[in-house]
């Protein structure tokens, strides 16, 4: 076999053989394909796709570039949860305590992040305290006792998908399908669980701007996931702006914690109760063994409820900081969490409705705040951020509060210019949109 | 400006600004935009194209990337003659003295091969003593005085080109015309010459497989020339079968020899004289000054043949072998030239009309025989090669020679069922297809 001709073969339009796609992926993690090779035929995979067969295989082939991880060790069916990435979405921090207290097992892997904001490993490490780096022995143990752990990935964890994403990354071959698809699932299906659930984002924030996209994706990795033996479910939910309040690492954890005594904003309680109730299905614990799947999602979504509003999720959430080495008291005093060094207000300047909050203007802002990286070498700001003070459909008076802006005096000056473009302030009250778009099993 | 955004333009079909071409080319040149970001850009190239003032522009910046030659020491209308390259394609060392003859100065610089045979450098070198290396003192002194001169091209011309084919290569990135266009453009308007003529192959043995692609592409180079102040003109020209009968470096010199003595192959014969009459045009000698472009090709065409027959085209290019420390003595005795190892017939296995005689398929056996380079490094056997003994609408009988391969034993042996595949004989006889599709000027 010849690099060329496999880049030829794909340019001119031909599905590959799963051999072809192996020689390929095989290749590019060991070095003996060059990037610039790999980074042609991913620009040729941006134009001519991949079938379904080829997506498959390439899944597969980066999983199998590294280590499965072995949670054997760990009673029950255990559920991973992933979300496509949108602003300000902190949903593993609520949606994971929502579901261990109803007794799924949650062994989280996840990752740092690289855009608007950091990832749930960054928005954890703010938590004083807080390791996320755990031998798999304690992890396990920590699963089986305290019902969660969430800790950060390791090196052996798809290592094609590693390199071939930081090339995609600096190459414009982000944006495709199958490359996205195996890129989540690589790493979903070597992480160990029995179970995923997807919570696939669409919207201005989200790499999917249609909910046409974004099904189409999601109807993807969940085949992928089940054929390779995994019950997948995904949820489509909306980003057209961002999910809660909070946008910056410490600032969502303190709405994560807000969230779980009941008294956080609508959209994320919403949605985290919807997905956790899905975990919950998917576990087979609760009493939704054996139901289907309409009935399964209802009764784990009064399950999830019911943990929220009893405030064992908090209980959960604070056993799972303590496990981890933070300090629990941050549950009951936001003191002990980063202080923000500046803050500045945002303002409008015309009364009426917001009828549009665009969340990839607010991730930009927050980035450029210090709460997100531009490069993976990049210090994060773990205070810093946005908190939004009203939300699309809000009305608002000239000169109300739009949201306010944390970070170094600097930074926040321009970025304030930037997060302002994210409103749209009009005369018509817009129209609600769901939150939660489409449910696929 | 940043090398992402510029990718990301040219995947989603936008035109790029010179300066954002500038940018990828110095970036490139310079070795600050790496490789696989430049593989990245070369795909979406292939996929959306670039237009005219793109491709101007990247021709441009392309021939800044290095030196232009200045020929201005030599009296007269340079003209340089290109090539797009085919099997067997000898015309160069014909052209040349005949337009020399006819008082073009020539003043060339030719490459090296890289596939079927060597390039006209690699051929030259096949005379005993003949230095392709040379002080562009003496170059230009050589010209002045015998009128001729080729020197292999020097590392200062267009090293962006150098630089990207390398890449374009390994990256299935060769078949776009924009790139093709740049790529040769950029070196002939460093070249220094005032005029260029370009020969522009079509057929299975040529990068335009198509008359249609192969005009696209030379009104293309023909505007780009233009464009930037050379008068440039164009030659279409058959290659479904290769040009004369011999493929392979000394076998063509000794070709080129006969063609100048008046009796090799007639395809060979007419295309020469048709390319150098259209450089005496373009160099307004012979008479040609002022005519219009028919009459003046004519009349070009006219003083070409008269070169050719009356040996002046013969003696010029024994001066210019001579010129450059070759032995000219090869003109009258070919045993002076490297001797061939071993030889192998491939025999007609029925009656009947040849066909088809696939250039491609000759090239690929050519180059097995060890005529050509497959990478940069390997050692070409000057001596080795095809001869022809028969060509397109020829009758054969079961028996008779079809070509005799020449090289070491072993190779020759896997090349002969290559070079048969190339023939096809069937009952009928084929119409003949013209050798000069078309000229553009």
């Amino acid at each position: 076999m010849n690099t060329v001709d496999i880049i030829t073969k794909k340019r001119n339009g031909q599905a590959l053989a799963p051999e072809e796609i192996k020689y390929l992926v095989d290749g590019y993690t060991s070095g003996d394909i060059p990037d610039y090779q790999m980074s042609a035929f991913l620009m040729a995979v941006y134009f001519c796709g991949m079938n379904r067969e080829e997506t498959v295989a390439l899944t597969r082939y980066m999983q199998l570039s590294g280590d499965t991880v072995d949670l054997s060790g760990i009673k029950g069916v255990k559920v991973d949860k992933h979300s496509t990435g949108g602003v300000g979405d902190k949903t593993t921090l609520i949606v994971g305590p929502i579901a261990a207290a109803c007794g799924v097992p949650v062994a989280k892997m996840s990752g740092r992040g690289l855009g608007f904001t950091g990832g749930t490993v960054d928005k954890l490490e703010s938590i004083p305290g807080f390791q996320t780096s755990m031998e798999e022995r304690d992890f396990i143990e920590q699963v089986n006792t305290r019902g969660i752990a969430v800790i950060g990935q390791t090196g052996h964890i798809a290592p094609a998908d590693k390199k071939i994403y930081a090339l995609r990354d600096v190459t414009a071959t982000v944006e495709n399908l199958s490359l996205i698809t195996s890129s989540i699932m690589s790493k979903k299906l070597a992480a160990g669980s029995d179970a995923i659930l997807l919570d696939v984002k669409c919207g201005s924030g989200a790499f999917m701007k249609s909910e046409e996209d974004a099904e189409q994706l999601a109807r993807l990795m969940v085949d992928i996931g089940n054929d390779s033996g995994k019950k997948t479910m995904a949820v489509i939910s909306d980003m057209e702006q961002p999910l809660g309040c909070a946008v910056g690492n410490s600032l969502e954890v303190l709405e994560a914690i807000d969230t779980l005594k009941c008294r956080g904003p609508e959209d994320i309680t919403e949605l985290s109760v919807e997905l956790a109730g899905i975990m919950v299905y998917l576990s087979g614990v609760s009493g939704t063994a054996g139901l289907d799947m309409e009935e399964g999602i209802a009764k784990g979504r009064d399950a999830a409820g019911e943990a929220l509003h009893s405030g064992a999720a908090l209980e959960k959430f604070k056993s799972f900081v303590e496990g981890q080495g933070g300090d629990p008291a941050i549950a009951e005093d936001a003191g002990l969490m980063p202080q923000q060094k500046a803050s500045l207000d945002v303002r409008a300047e015309r009364d009426g409705f917001v009828t549009a909050l665009d969340a990839m203007q607010i991730g930009i802002a927050s980035q450029h705040t210090g709460a997100g990286r531009q490069r993976k070498e990049d210090e994060i700001d773990l205070s810093a951020g946005i908190l939004l003070r009203c939300k699309r459909g809000d009305e608002v008076k000239c000169g109300d509060v739009l949201c306010t802006l944390y970070g170094d005096e600097d930074k926040i000056q321009a970025a304030a210019k930037e997060a302002a473009q994210a409103f749209v302030i009009s005369g018509e009250k817009p129209e609600r949109a769901p939150l939660i778009k489409k449910i696929i099993g």
